[in-house]
């Protein structure tokens, strides 16, 4: 990997304030920006070009998208992953519609109530083991269309790579898509990690998208190495008008928006993005292989994405945290996360696993 | 100023789209950021940060904030400035109030109705001479109160420096704060061109600020030279509660904090904030007093900050719109706004003047 | 006019708290219940009825309805002005959409701000002389559906009768709505007092509505004499959708409905609605004819509805109001508004006059 | 009871569309108005009140409520049960609050969505046995306040006596309050049937309310035997604010809030309210004991209230709802509900039995 502090040559007022050689366990939101996507940033300086996302940059991403997810593709760059599941729901739900979604998804759990507060949007949520949705699932929620005392249901939200590291086949993916457009919905899918579900899958990210039925889309770039930057993806765009009045409400409209668009064509106009991904999927991989080889650990559920989900002795999480930053999941019932990111290093991995034989043999 | 491809070291497979050497007077939004800014976002990478703000840069970034702005002052990172005012306004508000504004105001005219649709806001606008609000002004629509057929006005908003590119002395903010003060409203300042006015008034930020009763404050940096990132600068911390979450509900919380953190803090821990104002200023100045002696052109505000509001014949504006970049204000008036930014350089102004003159003469 | 009390047989343990013999110029709010609508009232009790709107009444209501406004016309009730304009704006109106109206529109002054709260709707004001829109007034904020930044126009939002007693005439609102539709815009009429400008105009309501183009309505029936009760009349069912949700998510949706219908139909099935919008539109007229005799009042909009605006002596008013409920319409400007009911009498204005001559006198 | 038609005597033009004979076991919203109610609105009839709540009915309103539930009591008529809901809610919530409720709650089923779309509010949902919370269950939510991902959990939602017919005991409701409380979070109890559980338990509405530390009420009048009207109830008027402004901007203030007044005055000035409630109750216990004798019906809660839950085979159910309305409550599973009202009589019961017997007989 490059040296991270390869860009860092015009002098800045500004101090370095941390010790860039320390990674953790807690989250990709850790890490940093990958150094290719802080040199595309200065790539895009200088000179003026046209703000609110009518540069070059942000042009040329329209093609680089197009590549990925087919010819009719339209790409709508935001600032984070709230953001991008917010407008993209809005955009293919009317004012009375309501989201099926895992009662596990991002924006049940993890958006203050952005859904509903800013997009006005009720959630009807499921419980699910592995959280994720299936036709059967779905139906628990998916009735009563007609019903003015229900949210309607008119959208399913799927994650994918989930918030518990599992992974949907593209056949998966399918069903619910196919499920979903019989009832009348869309699918949105939220692809915060969508980099890690293609590299386990081993597929282009247009196969268990576009190719499947998903007509919309929140593309993840921050957890994949950029400094920021996400992307609603419009797959359908017969499902959805106005995009660009929904980003500018929902205030998700970059001025200089070069600079988001930029990022993205790093990761994705060649392979970083999977090569970011691959990263953190195989330290997740071999952080899980070397626990499963510590008795006493139990890990929750298939590993594929790059988090681990373990159960340990209450104590020994507490003392590994003061060795290594992760979080409890479910602190109750002893459940932790551990997550890979693109600049996890096979040292970290094993340095992390010896600590954990370290605090569970005591 | 320093070379703007200086950062770029790391090869990266975005590709440059662009000609860095254009620049025009169409925005300073237009304009890239500032490479000691970038230089920054690259000594903040590298090795794992908490996400979301804990991070050691947003911490630092308290106590640059507060040599700013006072003891008190309490500092958010926001993405941008739509992000900034819906926030502080929410803050300083309940959901019955209103905001007295002028009708210039950005809020009102430049954000797709984010403060009524996200904040929930019933705006008051009053029209203005030149984009200030006066405490008569204000008198206009400050009253009832009591009465529940009412938005209840709840805060007084003003722009510094202004929409039309004008500047409240220090003591005509004191005025406004009192006034407003008195009848039980707070004050937000939205500072999208902060620097430039206290460029201009050739005083620190907080001398028309929180040294003079302002409340809260969206902070630009964009404008000002960074690539993305604005702030809501809490200067009343009595009046506010759950910034936090109010930043996070309103999709303006940033995963890599430290990516806008370390860039605020490049402009502001020492004096690059206002060597980028008084650049763009200056040239403002320069254009408005070459614009000055071309018969037939008229300027139409007082020129205080970096923008130059001209009225001139409208097929003029047209030639003139193929050389240079830059936007009618009110196109059937024949009033156009002429931006410079902290890129902005003499020959820019002088070829443009230049240009202006050969369109006025034939 | 039969006994008010006429009606009251049944013993209730509720008490008599006010004087049913008096009555003032303060607000056609101000009244009660016409006898008549109080009977309808006790025709439709007994038994069980559908609930949220399946009744046989509201089922009759439609019939009902479409006589007057043609056979495309769909009729919700709700319970009152506010909730009949927010649920009609936002059934013609996407999340980003912007409503034109007059500054002093209902929607605009007293409604709390819920149009833009509930609905999240930006309005774009404009002043006018006599709370009329003409297309040349709409014109200045009918442009920049393009435009991002801007709130987009979809609606046109008339009052028949204004807020100022001002009554459009089909023409007029013809022209409206042509404009209107030709830049794809919608026609909302706020109808609250709808029957008093037709009993004006002496036509169907039919004339200034559907027949000219109006999209939807907000009907009127409280200020006509309902206990409460209006609706939303959808004249062109091509533009709306999901009508049953918006009003219940609206929370305009009454559970016995068969209460609000049977009084639109005590209005609607034969001539009460005129008969009681002629009592009080002649009751202002000769209050406006009597007021113009008296040296030093001047009337300051025609009198075509049932409210008088006059501009007499401050002190003038103030000794008046302790004889007389009415309210000031602008009290710097010395402006009161005078409003006629349905129950107001000849000896009621020539009491008021009396009162006026003596006070003016003085 | 007293002759439905009582207080038909001024003639109308409206005219008589049902069979005020036919009753059914659907809903308690399909009952007519009891006529002391409607007697009522007559007798508030005539000459001019202040509107929007300034009347002599809503004045007296308060002694009314003060003596039921304390003389801390604040009581806002408003329209329905979702207005009082949502009213009563944002009352006791920030921007940035979250509502926690069991999963059967009317504000999570029947409000397409209102809570969320109208007041901003997250619910936090938790599923229970019977519709009744316990401290247990609220703690399955109640964490996490300080975690600005999190909707942050402001109140405790109960209803009583709960949608599956249940009641909460006074200390019942005094331990949730007491856990709340001590979490600073508030408690709303929605009293749609609220008197239904004051006559099943047999104590003053206030030993479950007030006494006991519930916070704000949303107190029911429709199933109770009005024509239309709830209202909030403040019991801690510590903890809300400007609620006149809350209740307009919901758009749930009556213009001729005399009416609503004084049907419940007619209802709380004695015993009205309680006589209705305890027939109710009496014949949901008659059909109970009935069923209960009826091989092959399961009753699924305890009947505490006016409903019966109830399962027995599908056909049979359909073959009953050719006779009498009722509707299916979860028809996968063969429960439905059957509801008795203020105006059920022991023939309708034993009618109904006798028919269930009959079906079930085939």
């Amino acid at each position: 990997m490059a040296d991270p502090q390869a860009v860092n040559r015009a002098k800045t007022d500004a101090r370095q304030h941390h010790d860039p050689q320390i990674r953790g366990f807690a989250s990709d939101n850790y890490a940093g920006a990958h150094p290719e996507v802080l040199a595309a940033l200065a790539l895009a300086n200088g000179g003026h070009q046209v703000a609110y996302g009518e540069d070059d940059y942000t042009e040329h991403l329209q093609r680089v998208f197009r590549s990925h997810f087919g010819q009719r593709a339209q790409v709508f760059p935001v600032f984070n992953g709230t953001g991008a599941n917010v407008v993209a729901l809005q955009a293919v739900t009317d004012r009375w519609g309501a989201v099926i979604a895992a009662d596990t998804a991002h924006i049940n759990i993890d958006e203050c109530g952005a859904p509903e507060r800013i997009g006005g949007l009720k959630l009807l949520t499921v419980p699910t083991p592995d959280g994720k949705l299936t036709p059967e699932l779905i139906d628990r929620q998916a009735w009563g269309w007609d019903d003015e005392h229900r949210a309607m249901p008119q959208v399913v939200s799927i994650t994918q790579s989930t918030e518990l590291g599992t992974v949907y086949t593209p056949d998966e993916v399918r069903a619910i898509c196919d499920h979903a457009h019989e009832r009348n919905m869309l699918v949105h899918l939220d692809g915060s990690r969508i980099a890690n579900a293609a590299a386990t899958l081993d597929v282009p990210m247009r196969a268990f998208t576009n190719a499947v039925g998903v007509d919309i889309l929140s593309f993840g770039g921050t957890k994949n190495g950029a400094v920021f930057g996400e992307a609603v993806v419009v797959l359908n765009p017969d499902a959805v008008r106005a995009m660009k009045h929904l980003r500018k409400l929902s205030m998700q409209l970059a001025s200089k928006m070069r600079f988001v668009s930029v990022q993205l064509e790093a990761l994705l106009a060649k392979d970083l993005w999977l090569r970011n991904a691959r990263q953190a999927n195989t330290m997740a991989q071999r952080l899980a292989a070397g626990v499963r080889e510590i008795p006493g650990i139990e890990i929750l559920y298939p590993v594929q994405s790059n988090g681990v989900f373990a159960r340990l002795p209450h104590e020994v999480s507490e003392r590994l945290q003061k060795r290594f930053r992760f979080y409890f999941w479910d602190e109750q019932d002893g459940v932790v996360r551990w997550m890979c990111a693109f600049d996890t290093t096979e040292s970290d991995v094993d340095a992390f696993l010896s600590a954990i034989r370290e605090e569970m043999g005591r």
